[in-house]
């Protein structure tokens, strides 16, 4: 067997190139770019010269193997050069992506008075006097702070805090698009469960939302559960709540798919119950479905007991199961034997699941996606700015099944959820979620 | 006695006024409003009708009653109608007064894949392996916390942390627009010192810099000493030395306006010795001059004769000393017979002085001022994004010496400091404090 690899290659890369200006010369640079398996993204020109053109070609590949099989390519089999490759990821990243702005200029000394000394005393002894007011006369209420330690961030693992920063701020910057939030990233250099809640809690009247992210099992859990006690603000631990609401979502699209959305009779295959697969089997039971649990350890079993699901083995819950939804981080693990007929199979390890669609379809599944479309980010924004503008001290599993049907509305034909950059998805996301205090 | 007021009505009120569209109306008004010892600032045109047009008309007031005063003698004394009265102060700051914005718009999916999943994980892998350049990739090494549990907030006192959220806010406003770092206001509920240090220090991690602000004497001194000891970035408590930065400054534009500039044998009084008044003493030991420190408490006085200060009772520090600098929030302190021919009097307590200066220079003074000019947004913007820039982990006192210079060098003929809106004065602020370590 070849060695496993993502669908796609997934890293993008920028090559600057020089090349004779003449018919045929880009047609034949990308025709080589497109025999190693690269895939050729946008194409800009910088410069026309008499002989030569210098332009600038995105590629995408799937490591620096790969990359740099593409520049000998190109090297031997073009008259092209190769001047410079660079990586857009990184150019991206370079100096944040977030900055705490103000929301008007202090261009006179009266707009000094006013946002600063003397205006502002009046505002915070009103403050003071009234503490409810706080949020309308600040960023409060309309902001969310994202905590984490970077216990397990993406598939990475416990690569701390400060490595954990660049997927904060992208948090951050779709909060910001999406929704109108400011959303402020903090990290917590703490691998204890309990300093983490004492340090959030006493922090937490910066804030009108807790966003948990990225925090190892079973901390994650104990967290989410004591802060939710503990604070008036809605708190939710996205890895769990707001992937669960996407998939949710995905699940409601793939009935609807095969035309069995209202079959209240199918039973759920849920493998792996980390933080994403046990918040995914309890929007599933909040929803009203049967879900069996597979899991490795007698703890993740025991939690799923505690919250009505049932659990299985592996072997017997593929083969019992009508839906089967894989969470487990294990390349491979579902094999094409081990696939009923008629089933629906949603392998969601990223970037190589645990079966491919393709396999999974040849082997009679009668329908197969894995997580390339299904992005959290469709879920957080709207989930949180509904919950900020109801001044609720919840997201409640009713909530995100709201969300998840408006994500699923949205999704094309044949599809399971839409973009995230859907121009209607997240208001409606927010307007469903709204509408149930109505 | 009269009741002491401050120099100038500085509460901004809008009134909205419907008045006869005729010669002289306008001028009618604002002489009634002048009567009352309002003041008048912008005048907006909204609609011009047939008889009658629309305004509106900025005026400062002391306090409600006053207010209500210049309601009552339009009515009364003028044709003009006020339709509406507003408080500006609290417009401006509806909704909060900074956000945290993304640097970029996602717009395409290529975005979201550079900027979150999957491009993302490459970043935070990288900083996984080289931890130095989190910095680098992230917003962190651009980017200042601004921490209080709002137990000193100005002149109010304890009045908790989220009602000191709109100072908070205010300093990040200015940081964004002075000095291009994101500041982000971080409210602490707790009022033990050691529980503040320890919340601080697991947070430190999201930040280039640790910006300490409103904390109560002495915890104050405390948080802001065990922190430079255990964290790597540079901390500043801003009520000490962002205070005493501009302070210096003051003094040294005031010996200018005298000729004494380089006089070493000068001996100071720092009248008061909480935060402001012993970050000031400091500054004025660490610049060469001898100081006599006031103060009622035994802690404060034994503070800053570990510091290398001398001590006195009130009346013997303004018998000896040349330079007096009182900020005791004490209003009305100094009585004029106390002042010495000559002296040199900055009496800082806001908004009514220790004395007015022109009582003091009635009684013999030969300079004196009082805190209306002495803004300390002059100094913590440069200084903050001067250490920054230089990856300084403290923030030294020859770094704010320099910084006074920079500010005090840009005071207008006869003034002790430049406008915080000057707008040279934060990058020259960097550049001295900069050109140090070249």
């Amino acid at each position: 067997m070849a060695e496993l690899r993502p669908r796609y290659p997934d890293k993008d890369m920028k090559l600057f190139v020089k090349s004779p200006h003449r018919p045929g010369s880009l047609g034949l640079l990308l025709s080589v770019i497109g025999e190693t398996e690269a895939l050729v993204g946008d194409i800009t020109t910088h410069y026309i010269g008499n002989d030569h053109s210098f332009r600038e070609i995105t590629v995408a590949v799937y490591d620096q193997a790969h990359l740099d099989a593409v520049v000998e390519a190109v090297r031997s089999k073009t008259p092209v050069e190769v001047r410079d490759v660079h990586d857009i990821v990184f150019e991206r990243h370079r100096g944040g992506k977030i900055h705490s702005k103000r929301n008007f200029d202090l261009a006179s000394v009266e707009d000094m008075r006013q946002a600063y000394t003397p205006g502002v005393a009046r505002v915070c002894r009103y403050i003071a006097a009234y503490p409810d007011k706080a949020g309308e006369y600040t960023n409060i209420n309309n902001s969310v702070g994202i905590f984490t330690n970077g216990t397990r961030v993406l598939g990475l693992g416990d690569i701390g805090p400060r490595a954990a920063m660049p997927v904060m701020e992208g948090k951050a910057m779709i909060y910001d698009q999406f929704a109108g939030i400011s959303a402020t990233p903090i990290l917590i250099d703490t691998k204890d469960p309990q300093e983490f809640i004492e340090i959030v809690t006493s922090i937490a009247p910066t804030f009108g939302g807790i966003h948990l992210e990225d925090i190892c099992v079973p901390d994650c859990f104990v967290i989410e559960e004591e802060l939710i006690k503990r604070l008036k603000q809605p708190v939710m631990h996205d890895d769990q709540h707001g992937t669960a609401t996407v998939l949710l979502a995905a699940v409601l699209s793939a009935l609807r798919n095969i035309g069995r959305q209202d079959d209240e009779s199918l039973l759920f295959a849920q493998i792996g119950l980390g933080a994403a697969g046990f918040g995914i089997a309890k929007i599933l039971i909040d929803y009203g479905f049967k879900v069996l649990g597979v899991d490795l350890s007698e703890d993740a079993r025991r939690r799923l007991r505690s919250y009505g699901g049932g659990t299985a083995s592996l072997d017997d819950a593929m083969e019992r199961a009508d839906v089967v939804i894989a969470t487990t981080g294990v390349v491979g693990l579902i094999k094409p034997a081990m696939i009923r007929k008629g089933q629906i199979i949603l392998a969601l390890t990223n970037p190589i699941p645990e079966i491919f669609p393709h396999d999974a379809l040849a082997a009679g599944a009668a329908y197969a996606a894995d997580g390339q479309s299904v992005n959290n980010a469709l879920a957080y924004p709207g989930l949180f700015k509904a919950a900020l503008q109801l001044g609720s001290n919840s997201i409640t599993p009713k909530m995100k099944i709201a969300a998840a049907r408006a994500i699923s509305d949205l999704a094309p034909d044949g599809e399971l959820v839409p973009s995230p950059l859907h121009p209607e998805v997240h208001q409606r996301v927010v307007d469903s979620v709204t509408a149930l205090f109505e």
